[in-house]
């Protein structure tokens, strides 16, 4: 039977020709979020419909989604378009849409893509990954909610995270720790690590303001930008392992705030850097 | 007599109607990087093609720019449109593009800006500014390298940053300080700051890998992200007054490597988070 996240990301083709293509797919219950589909999984939608083009150059590199409008339940339309290709790399921009009956598009996602050619060369890091305890000694999340595409992951709390209860106190943590969310997370039904399936896993927090403000409040990601450092062969040595899964906030104001966030291999190799604007009320 | 980066983003419109339009400019030689001119000053554009647009709502909140490939000296055309607006954000796409002589148009710029209304709300941070001597008690950075638009700005090291001297060295420094570069910054030629002229701002360091490596290698920025923090009244209060830009890298791997920054208000106030995805020999 096919994974859940497969089913959520297949593609029927529209139309296609050598600078991009149309494709249609539908919404999947399993991946539902508080107001339609979870933001993770349209952006591996993306990143699947850009990869599966066959003028792709190279593995994806640098992926931006703006969640531009929330997706109804139902039939979707992919739009994606090569901008340009060079030697070594190559831009897509791509939107997804929905049209109402007898009524006009309406936009759900914009967004870009870059794919290229990685190359042996030097290579460090200067964001190692924390000391944190394996996720065989630790348990899940305790978290005051529960979203239903939340279970398509094994998650154990390795730092951080929501409070077990709503406390509508602020922290008093110090501000690198106020946010700071520490995950290791893996598919609960498994299937190997892939693009696909790191964008999607890039969005795995739930909105720093409720850990920093103890309280449930609207909230929903408006942008989400990941820098894969992964290529491949990293994604197939991960296969279904843990992945550590870290974020924080940096600034709240006027109804945004943004995250930066980083996942790791359990070996401690960086899978992908990731960055968030998210609209909040409080 | 105009600024030189008002200059830099002088537009004539070839046509425009609610859902977008097409504008003409020209590069400045004030602005030339190494090759083409400078990332940021082609961010700025992009904000101000949209912020100029009639229907624009509200003020730019998140943007993206991915630098497709370099721009030749002379004429460009902006394309933006509308894709999508709601009752309290918008979302925009963009594509900076050159026509070569007789040929077909050449890619040089692709991106999405969302733009919206801000709210009275709570606001915190997790990510203060740090604690760094006044710009007034600082010198200009003595960098082993120049380049044209530096010249652009008044800029005062204040941590971190390339060696007065090239030592093809790799920098012994903690993995959190080996590539942390911290200046204040303002326009040499007095402009108060707005959304344009931060977005530009937000491009100002040299690629991290010189300073880690100590050596001078290609490098270029391939993609930008930028989340204001600021509204209009914010920039207002800073006017042309120093403003603090910290960057640090988080991976290097496979020819890419990534960035993370901050830039505040001289009273601590966040102006802007931004990241980049920036290819690098070595």
């Amino acid at each position: 039977m096919t994974h859940a996240f497969d089913q959520a990301l297949q593609l029927r083709t529209l139309q296609q020709d050598p600078q991009g293509g149309r494709y249609a797919g539908q919404t999947h219950a399993a991946w539902d979020n508080m107001v339609g589909p979870y933001g993770g999984i349209l952006a591996a939608i993306a990143v699947h419909g850009a990869q599966q083009h066959p003028a792709v150059l190279g593995q994806p590199l640098a992926l931006t989604v703006n969640y531009a409008g929330p997706a109804a339940a139902g039939v979707w339309e992919l739009q994606i378009r090569l901008a340009r290709t060079n030697r070594s790399t190559q831009h897509w921009t791509f939107e997804l849409g929905q049209t109402e009956a007898g009524g006009a598009p309406n936009v759900v996602l914009t967004g870009t893509l870059m794919s290229g050619l990685r190359r042996p060369t030097w290579g460090g890091t200067d964001m190692p990954m924390p000391d944190v305890p394996p996720p065989e000694a630790l348990a899940p999340p305790q978290d005051p909610i529960s979203i239903g595409w939340r279970d398509r992951y094994d998650l154990r709390r390795a730092g951080g995270g929501l409070p077990a209860e709503w406390t509508q106190v602020e922290t008093a943590a110090a501000p690198e720790a106020a946010s700071l969310d520490q995950m290791w997370l893996r598919d609960a039904d498994a299937r190997p690590l892939d693009f696909a399936a790191l964008a999607a896993a890039c969005d795995i927090f739930y909105p720093r303001v409720w850990q920093r403000r103890g309280g449930h409040t609207p909230a929903g990601t408006v942008s989400m930008t990941v820098y894969f450092h992964a290529d491949a062969l990293a994604l197939q040595a991960v296969g279904n392992a843990f992945v550590l899964a870290q974020a924080r906030a940096q600034e709240y104001r006027g109804g945004f705030f943004d995250q930066t966030a980083q996942l790791w291999a359990r070996d401690g190799t960086m899978l992908a850097t990731t960055h968030q604007l998210v609209y909040y009320k409080s």
